[in-house]
């Protein structure tokens, strides 16, 4: 039986990497969960997203996947690293191919990283980097305002420049080359961040370098699908299936007919 | 036995009515919930909102309340029509006091209703102000960023006004001269909707109402605490304790000492 990609996010915003894992695996099964009904998590405590965590990957596993993406950088910085090597899946987070892309594209070893409160609070990025080149400065910070911003749209306009100037004022003054959008959200903010902080900036949108590792740990698994196989791609949510619907096509490119509300906790 | 007063909330708003019912009722004991686990509430279904509110429900009942407020314009206006006689204890929300302070204070007969997004398409305020004066005309408009504006203290600024300004035009336009602030969380930006506005304009923050007609349900009920009782006052959250604290003073005008983590639904 063909098995498949399972995927999660708080919310809608993993479907930023679904759009990448279906550009670089087209032949993959996916089945998306979104816990719409306790989103946000970027707020929350790390006992509080650890629980919310390991209820998700349970959905999924009854699911059969073969493989878990978690799409969300707060999960990925506070409870991956606690509760990945519980499961005999292999699960995969957004925070080390994005940290890699960094330090790889950065000139003046100097990155910003931008993220929700709890992935800033738990320095997991600058843990990573830091394994990876210990002369790299590292300048951090929370910008809680933006998965708002997104999720009603606001995308453009002088409120939400007010905002990202503000947010990214120490980035701007320690010169940083290389910028992590450390959040799902955050990609569809480029344009305003690359207003405030100059057309010369590199944007690291991890969700490219997550599809790739993916793509690798199944081929070393032997878990890739043939070519021959048309998808499956089936989209679960925790709450308000409509509103989800509504806000995909901003996120993945193109609208979803169906979407399934589902408890993960029964 | 002294019986304390419940008090529910989605998170932390709630607390600008604490703070009014212990100006009003300063011997009562109060016991409060904040369920900051599964914050926000306004941007999610009716059906999950009703759900989450019964778990706060009984969770006050368990501790033996005598009477529960629900300091929460979306619980008010989605779930309480649906559940409120299920239960034998009083149950006060915080919308017919508002909806009658500001039928009572308009003077040009048109009232603007602001809250989240869950609460406005309810039309819960819009039944109750036309059962009150059909005559008066409504304009609502969710504003689904003040809430993280508030939870993120930027009460005034450039971006927070910016905001208020796209959000209050349809207000403006109508000319209304009464607004009911209506979630928990606005009284706080009371002096950027007067800057948008004009200070001529009644702003009806709910609390004060909902305090007295608390007292009275309570003085009808001869349930009523004795003059001479020093009061206990408990604060409960289903996440982030020390985050709770942080805001509280922002909304009940002091700090709290302890606030205990516990979970709704166990």
């Amino acid at each position: 039986m063909q098995k498949a990609i399972g995927v999660f996010d708080s919310g809608v915003g993993g479907l930023t990497v679904v759009k990448e894992l279906i550009h670089q695996l087209p032949n993959e099964d996916i089945i998306y969960f979104g816990d719409t009904a306790r989103v946000p998590y970027g707020i929350k405590s790390k006992e509080t997203i650890i629980r919310f965590s390991i209820e998700n990957i349970l959905f999924l596993l009854k699911q059969e996947v073969k493989l878990i993406c978690v799409a969300c950088n707060t999960v990925s910085s506070i409870a991956l690293p606690a509760i990945k090597n519980h499961f005999r899946v292999p699960i995969v987070g957004v925070l080390s191919p994005g940290a890699r892309e960094a330090v790889y594209a950065t000139k003046n070893k100097r990155i910003g990283v931008i993220g929700t409160k709890a992935t800033i609070t738990s320095q997991a990025y600058e843990k990573e980097i830091r394994m990876l080149d210990p002369t790299i400065r590292i300048v951090s910070q929370a910008c809680p305002l933006f998965v708002p911003f997104v999720e009603e749209g606001w995308l453009n306009g002088r409120a939400v420049e007010d905002v990202a100037k503000v947010y990214l004022t120490s980035l701007k003054k320690a010169g940083v080359d290389t910028i992590i959008l450390g959040c799902t959200h955050y990609p569809l903010l480029k344009p305003v961040i690359r207003k405030v902080m100059g057309q010369a900036v590199v944007l690291i949108d991890s969700a490219k370098q997550v599809a790739t590792e993916v793509k690798q740990i199944l081929a070393n698994e032997a878990l890739l699908e043939a070519k021959s196989h048309r998808p499956d791609r089936a989209f679960y949510v925790s709450d308000g299936p409509a509103w989800f619907s509504g806000l995909a096509k901003r996120f993945l490119g193109y609208s979803l007919k169906t979407v399934t509300k589902v408890d993960p906790i029964v």
